[in-house]
């Protein structure tokens, strides 16, 4: 493999440049000739799929159904709730094209406005309650061009879940709920830990009654909030004309919720896991689990490729690759696999055949294990599971020793300046947040974690009363 | 179930009419505020989802993996290939942002432009041939704002692959594996049968060097493109810089295909067998394949319950729902499980409890069967394989019935009076196509059916040498 294939800087030295040749190299993504957006390669859709297909199932067990909905909103529908439009307007990329009303068409920043619409009239009484519907689709916010990979681009995919319920409880019920599924996602599935709480008044969605987020720190020091889950209130209700008719035959508003997580999630599971050698990837979301690679001799060939292919059916129950190419080097293609980071590698030589025996190799830590041949299944679903837990646990080590706990302004401005997640005692209000935010450089309120130790004493900055203990950091 | 709930007109009378209320009546889909385009509701969607999940086994197996691209295409993009940017330009929509460096930007009405764009810096040599790619998106059309659900809306979704090869021979035979592909999607899970065969000059896709598609026809006596795959040459490898070093160490020009298909393929099966009751889905893309209607009367009601859990259990191979609304009645129920197209129905009463019996109902012929409860697995699936043959089978009897083959302009005038397919020799040329639908307010080619017959004598209609049997009507 030639020098230029494999990574050039250090993750600790440079890390923009760094996570940028992760992904290029793993053929993850691409940059793309539009200014602020990306290509989304097949190494990258492979793992986009496997969120989808995992979520996808577990909010079919919560009654959530998926639909499609238009991606032009009219600005009509934009401007019905206040907040909201306020919140999206700078985003917002609009279409030449006016709709026949001569009306303005906006690509869709979120389908809050567009879905609400439609369930104006497609809910009558508490029988079409709950109504539990997301889509997978394009979204469109004209943000800075200048793109960070899964992390920041013009258009990116996502889904967005759209409930309405009968009660206040319901709704508070099933925003938490979500929250939990999504904290699977992340942590279960992308091995990377968050803390979940709630947005602060600042932070919280534009139109929302109150947002839980679940937030990562990425390590380069720089908080990501992962997804979102809103009580939306009664409000979007009370502007779309959405109402019921209660058992008690009286005519009601609903509560809603919305939700959200995007292809960004690619990108945290890639900076937090991934190394010097290139792309490490949790073997859950891996769209190659292992790749075996046969040394070949002549003289030896068929000896080794039938063994090749007695442990590739072997691991039927895993995603295998045999790597036949012949004309590359094993050591060439060692790197290769390392560089897109394929968490098991398997080498079988012409020794290996001879002594039953099998090497394995670990991508994340580079260990070697000799086994024998007769074991392979069980060898690999436990390295699997082993490579798992253990990329989590070094997350959850880092994210655990990058939070720093402070009560007074000076220590809080020192570890901002360390690039730590700070948790501190908050007023709340926005007004002390857009100070702290001015005065860091660009700190920001991460959440309100809902695991909260007693609070006593005054807000770290304005040294009113604090109401809670909140996290900040600056973020992407 | 009130009478506006179910089909107000009948499918020979009012077809337009008829199709739009199945479809709304079965909450496939709705329509939009936004003029020329539709909401697709979570019934649709879910067939939809079906299709997705068929295909992309199938393409997987052939080496196809799933990306994305922008959805943003530069006009410099578009005007690299003439006869492409001809062809799409009047329904491109534009977006009114400019890129940084000034360009407009269009909203994709198809793929090939941005992806070879791509692909040009992808592929260097021999090794990364062959490339295939295929994406789900949605696609931008601005065509007439007369939305017409599922077969025609200015946003819609799609499948569209993009491959590169080293040969013709490789393209060309891809091409056709695409299309036979295409025909399994159609005929064996939408049980719609179609014509195979050529585009004419005329009606080739912009920039191809050929197109293949497969035809339907509707009961409206109208043709329905139902997919095509295109050889494209190596036109668009030209213009975009697509190069490659072949095993000879010397540079050469790709071959390129693309194919899609879009949820258009929904409108199609809807219209093809669904009847004045309602929706009638084929089994294998229902969303629910066997609702069970329990009837409830206080005293047996939880005999017949545990009976009907029982029976959901046993069945647990398909896609089964039990009826539980105390609100409405059991024939309400009946007529509304027919509206919406579930494939079977299976009564249980307390009679049947008693008898061990299960009353199972057809969907597509009104057919009741009484079946030992002991065989509900065996009979289930019996019956939905014979829907899924019978509705297939009675399509294909249309198609041919309604099919005509002519050799003189007076009775293909009166064939396409009577809005039938008709067969006839024909020279090929554009002009005198452009005369046929002129002359006949609209008939077109719809392909050069591979299957063909020895053809001797003159083209229907310009007398000129016929070269081929070609199907013409009117169309979608």
């Amino acid at each position: 493999m030639a020098k230029e294939d494999g990574i050039t800087v250090k993750k600790n030295e440079d890390m923009p440049e760094w996570y940028s040749q992760v992904i290029i190299k793993a053929e993850l993504a691409d940059y793309s000739p539009i200014k602020g957006c990306m290509v989304i390669r097949p190494n990258g859709y492979a793992i986009w799929q496997k969120i989808m297909d995992f979520f996808n199932e577990r909010i079919a067990k919560m009654g959530v159904s998926n639909a499609y909905f238009p991606m032009f909103i009219p600005e009509a529908f934009f401007k019905k709730e206040a907040e909201h439009a306020e919140g999206f307007s700078p985003e917002v990329a609009w279409v030449e094209k006016k709709d026949e009303e001569g009306q303005k068409l906006a690509l869709r920043p979120t389908s809050e406005t567009i879905m609400y619409d439609s369930y104006s009239r497609w809910i009558r009484s508490w029988r079409d309650l709950p109504l539990r519907i997301n889509q997978w689709c394009n979204i469109v916010r004209w943000e800075v061009s200048d793109v960070k990979l899964f992390l920041r681009s013009r258009e990116f995919l996502w889904q967005e879940g759209h409930c309405v319920y009968e009660t206040e409880q319901e709704c508070d019920k099933e925003v938490m709920m979500i929250l939990e599924e999504y904290r699977k996602v992340v942590e279960e599935l992308l091995a990377v830990p968050v803390i979940l709480g709630k947005k602060t008044e600042k932070e919280r969605f534009a139109g929302a009654k109150y947002t839980t987020t679940m937030e990562a720190f990425m390590p380069d020091g720089k908080a990501l909030q992962m997804g979102t889950s809103h009580n939306l209130g009664q409000g979007f209700a009370k502007v779309f004309g959405i109402s019921f008719l209660g058992k008690d035959e009286k005519s009601h508003l609903p509560w809603q919720s919305s939700w959200g997580f995007s292809t960004r999630l690619i990108g945290a599971a890639v900076m937090t896991h991934s190394d010097d050698k290139g792309l490490v990837l949790p073997p859950r979301v891996a769209p190659i689990q292992a790749v075996i690679v046969p040394i070949i001799f002549e003289k030896t060939k068929d000896a080794v490729l039938k063994e090749a292919e007695k442990v590739k059916k072997e691991l039927h129950d895993f995603e295998v690759k045999i790597d036949l190419r012949e004309e590359y080097s094993p050591g060439w293609k060692f790197n290769e696999w390392e560089v897109k980071g394929v968490p098991v590698r398997i080498e079988i030589g012409p020794k290996d055949v001879e002594k039953k025996q099998l090497v394995l190799v670990r991508r994340d830590t580079g260990e070697k294990k000799i086994i024998k041949d007769s074991e392979v299944k069980m060898e690999v679903k436990q390295l699997l599971d082993d490579i798992q837990k253990s990329i989590y646990d070094k997350a959850k080590k880092f994210l655990e020793e990058s939070t720093v706990k402070v009560d007074n302004w000076d220590d809080f401005m020192k570890a901002i300046g360390k690039r730590k997640l700070v948790l501190a005692p908050f007023c709340g209000e926005e007004e002390c947040e857009d100070w702290i935010k001015d005065k860091t450089g660009g700190a920001t309120s991460r959440c309100i974690p809902f695991n909260q130790e007693k609070i006593a004493g005054n807000c770290v900055q304005c040294k009113n009363k604090a109401k809670f203990w909140t996290y900040f950091a600056k973020n992407y």
